[in-house]
């Protein structure tokens, strides 16, 4: 579990890292970016998870993000995991879809196979890499935590808060799939790394989450309405009517104009860091 | 002359937008990338100008750098040009290395031979392009242009004004190189694109062309300590001496702990791009 520095560079007043560490929990070497604000008094600064989308890693929301200033202005530590075990020996959707398999974990942890050994991404978001961080980085404060998310990493932000409803004190996401039981992407995953018993997926699936009782602190969403996979794999509608159903407190916006890239990504995160920070430093 | 449109996306409150078009200047395809803020009254915006650095194309910049927020806040147009011509038949470097040759154009009009037909990006940059944009982008005002870069770019805004005094009020850069006629990357550059005769290279030194007589509006540099190519290639210490000398107004600041890289770029690009704007909209 020792840490692996593969870069660090200054910027925006504080540290961008990037590390690698041997996963005990997908059998694999597993990389992360990282975010640090100078902090001189050594104060506890709190976390925000962000969970990126299909095909990434954590470099793409750490080149194309633009989270850095907003992060060094509010004090918030800012990881970003990647998003599937990879490696020699990992399985890989057998047609080389880049739906699944490498850079499709989806969050989950992998029931069928030949997933189940290497894509549990849940538990590896959920307890493994939380505890590095909390050990490796002595400014985490793990009592104050918000999480977001892009697509893929919008429906994994989530379903990790409504499935831990103590840890997170805000919840965002950027055009977040919202209901994976219900669209072809969620549809596709769910029944590889699962199994076709479709009650085994409503604990990865943030509407039936919702429907059956689960809550988030608060939710903000972003989502472009120029977005091509709004209507058949996003449904960001599908969302809205679960929180208006049960009462959850959500402010789901649609953008004019905006697409599903880091363009319209980075345009909201600063507002995103801000109103996760708000909360986290209440 | 026709604008192809390669891609156009919604950001910021503008349209980044990326653009090829075949130039009689080069005789090659060229593309550029240029972020155009909204613009609902039609007024005419202030261009700010980017030159890119060694192995760049237009996309860098537009991935990492971090200028849309400030853009969009000031209503500043920007343009990042390619670094070189490209395509069948341009040549290369003999030896496939990433300083000389495609990625590496250096901003010069070149004169020897094999580079003389294609490497002409002085005159791309310096009459080719601005005509193009002033064309196509109505909101461009050309009367109110800035300038920076970064690395060879940087070398190529500080020349691109010092040689042409009444076109741009601003000129900034980051980590520039500031006297190619004294570092490896420079001499290996000129001497191949004009040839031995060193007086042909003073054009395109901007210490020699300060000690020549050449003044600029407004000059901010800033550079990093921990920048690796600081000592052989970049000399800041030479831009800050000239300056002295001949009495040239300029702000030059070493920034502890920063790189060469666009994790440094990207954390002073906002208040360069502020920087500019003052001067712009004055």
């Amino acid at each position: 579990m020792t840490l692996e520095t593969l870069s660090t560079n200054r910027s925006h007043g504080g540290t961008q890292g990037v590390y690698r560490h041997k996963s005990a929990t997908t059998g694999t070497d597993m990389s992360f970016a990282i975010f640090v604000p100078d902090n001189p008094e050594g104060a506890k600064l709190p976390v925000l998870w962000y969970l990126s989308g299909l095909t990434c890693t954590h470099a793409n929301v750490m080149e194309k993000g633009e989270y850095r200033a907003a992060c060094a202005q509010h004090g918030v530590i800012f990881v970003a995991p990647d998003t599937s075990p990879r490696g020699e020996g990992v399985p890989d959707d057998p047609d080389g879809a880049w739906d699944f398999g490498l850079g499709a974990g989806f969050y989950v942890d992998a029931t069928a196979e030949p997933w189940a050994a290497n894509y549990r991404m849940r538990s590896y978001v959920e307890d493994e890499l939380p505890s590095l961080i909390l050990r490796d980085f002595p400014a985490a404060d793990m009592t104050r935590q918000g999480i977001s998310g892009h697509s893929m990493g919008g429906h994994g932000a989530l379903t990790v808060a409504l499935r831990t409803p103590d840890r997170f004190r805000s919840v965002s996401a950027f055009a977040p799939i919202v209901a994976p039981m219900h669209c072809p992407w969620g549809e596709k995953a769910l029944s590889n790394y699962l199994g076709e018993d479709r009650e085994a997926w409503a604990a990865y699936d943030a509407c039936a989450l919702i429907a059956g009782g689960a809550r988030l602190p608060d939710l903000l969403v972003d989502q472009g309405e120029a977005d091509s996979f709004l209507e058949e794999q996003l449904k960001t509608h599908l969302l809205a009517e679960a929180c208006e159903k049960a009462g959850q407190k959500a402010t789901i916006r649609m953008q004019p104009g905006y697409d599903h890239s880091y363009y319209f990504i980075s345009t909201f995160m600063a507002e995103h860091v801000g109103w996760h920070a708000e909360r986290l430093k209440a």
